[in-house]
């Protein structure tokens, strides 16, 4: 592809930092600016050659040919309304947001005639570490980017966006917003839940620290994403909050099925329930 | 340590297995006889030079200097009963359940006046992996394995069942039988049925390959153990329901306070949940 030309990355962290070392490492960025409000991280961003210079994002959003913001969703409608008065003309806006209605609608209202030039994104390559220390030029080989189109996207922009993607070694698949924010509650938002849950009451327990110290492999991976941000599981969980409650509610009636076999000591249902899942997971491994 | 001279194996599989290969490469084991209801594994176990032969019950009772049991939970009241009429007078029994007291009970009940004999044991080394191909002489490197010895147990078994643990690299702890199925309830069965009920709701759903089809990391390690051996979960989950069943209401009621918060958009109720979750996996990240 075309190289192109001044990348801007709002939140020079894990995402962001990749994204920015993925397309230099390709050869299709010429130059790179950050924004950021951590500026020990920003000038680490500029000491690894992930970013050229540290930047405000009046300066970004005038010369920038693709912004991309890799920030807390929550920062995005003080970013789009800080851009739009000054954006280059053509400049093309991508996200790499956890949820996706929240954030088409913010640009809708924020980025006003250049709406058409946004195009959303969701990589799917999530990590519980975080700052530019963690970024790498190879976080989304093989992994998959949802990009979330609205009827207003212009093509050629979603195109652009598609193929730089493509150029980190991701793939890409293209979902309603609505269903983005359905699957990955389910797949997601969902089981981060579950983990903080249980992290946050065995935590509480008198007897916490022996709990956790008789810990084995089954329960290190499955509280792994409970160290995830706080700040950024807190806005993902809000931001889809709606989709996110029912399955909450599908889960903990699931889990009612469950104790109810227990409690009546029902050793043929509860093999059936283990056995289903079981089935489901194993065709998992397979696909991904 | 002093050979222990034949050891017999009921349940060559991953953990059985992994325990011959174990002392085998530790020196301390002469003979090693398996039985097993799998002919084609122990064929497997015999190939792979995990067993030098396959034995009856009976017939690894009259010569074994240890004897362990490592089959699921559900078949040791069988064992027990075929072997105590003609168990090697001094034999050490043992066993490697996840549960303690029902095994303890069992063996009470089963081993008669051999029960001083009888070392309770659980090597913390559970994987999705099953049968004597999974098998590893280092799987317990490094892996605790807890011991909960009753007020009847003689110590000189209990010590030579602590040596042969430490002989294949792993660490032991001792805990009263109650107190294990308590720990374990917490940090491994509870984790195990929630990853379960997730797997199986999900798959239940009419968009359940859709779903799946977006997982990412974080699902992929949070469902791990669902797909853990049905039966064994089921026998797992029942001997141990008193204090499981418990263990699901405190996770229910710390759900269904996560669920408040999200309901009345209560952003520092949420965040204050998810950081005292970090906290304390980030705590667990340099425990174990």
């Amino acid at each position: 592809m075309d190289s192109v030309g001044r990348l801007a990355v709002a939140g020079v962290g894990l995402i962001g930092g990749s994204f920015a070392l993925a397309l230099r490492k390709a050869g299709v960025v010429d130059h790179v600016v950050g924004i950021g409000r951590d500026p020990a991280n920003l000038q680490r961003a500029v000491e690894r050659g992930v970013i050229d210079e540290i930047v405000s994002v009046h300066e970004a959003a005038r010369s920038a040919d693709i912004f991309l913001l890799a920030t807390p969703v929550a920062n995005f409608p003080a970013l789009f309304s800080n851009m739009t008065p000054v954006l280059k003309p053509g400049c093309i806006v991508t996200d790499v947001g956890s949820t996706k209605r929240d954030v088409v609608e913010a640009a809708q209202r924020g980025l006003g005639a250049h709406f058409s030039r946004f195009v959303p994104a969701h990589p799917i390559a999530g990590a519980e570490t975080s700052g530019v220390a963690a970024a790498r030029a190879d976080l989304f080989e093989h992994k998959q980017v949802v990009l979330t189109p609205t009827v207003d996207t212009d093509p050629e922009a979603l195109e652009r966006v598609r193929a730089l993607w493509i150029a980190c070694g991701a793939r890409t698949t293209a979902l309603d917003a609505r269903d983005h924010d359905a699957i990955f509650s389910a797949v997601s938002h969902l089981p981060h839940v579950l983990a903080f849950a249980l992290v946050e009451m065995l935590g509480r327990r008198p007897n916490a620290a022996e709990l956790f110290s008789f810990c084995g492999s089954g329960f290190r991976d499955f509280t792994r994403i409970a160290a995830s941000s706080p700040e950024m599981w807190r806005d993902i969980a809000l931001a889809n909050r709606d989709l996110l409650a029912r399955d909450i509610d599908d889960f903990a009636a699931a889990l009612a099925t469950l104790k109810d076999a227990l409690n009546a000591n029902d050793a043929a249902a509860l093999e059936r329930l283990f056995t289903a899942a079981q089935a489901s997971r194993s065709k998992l491994s397979q696909q991904c």
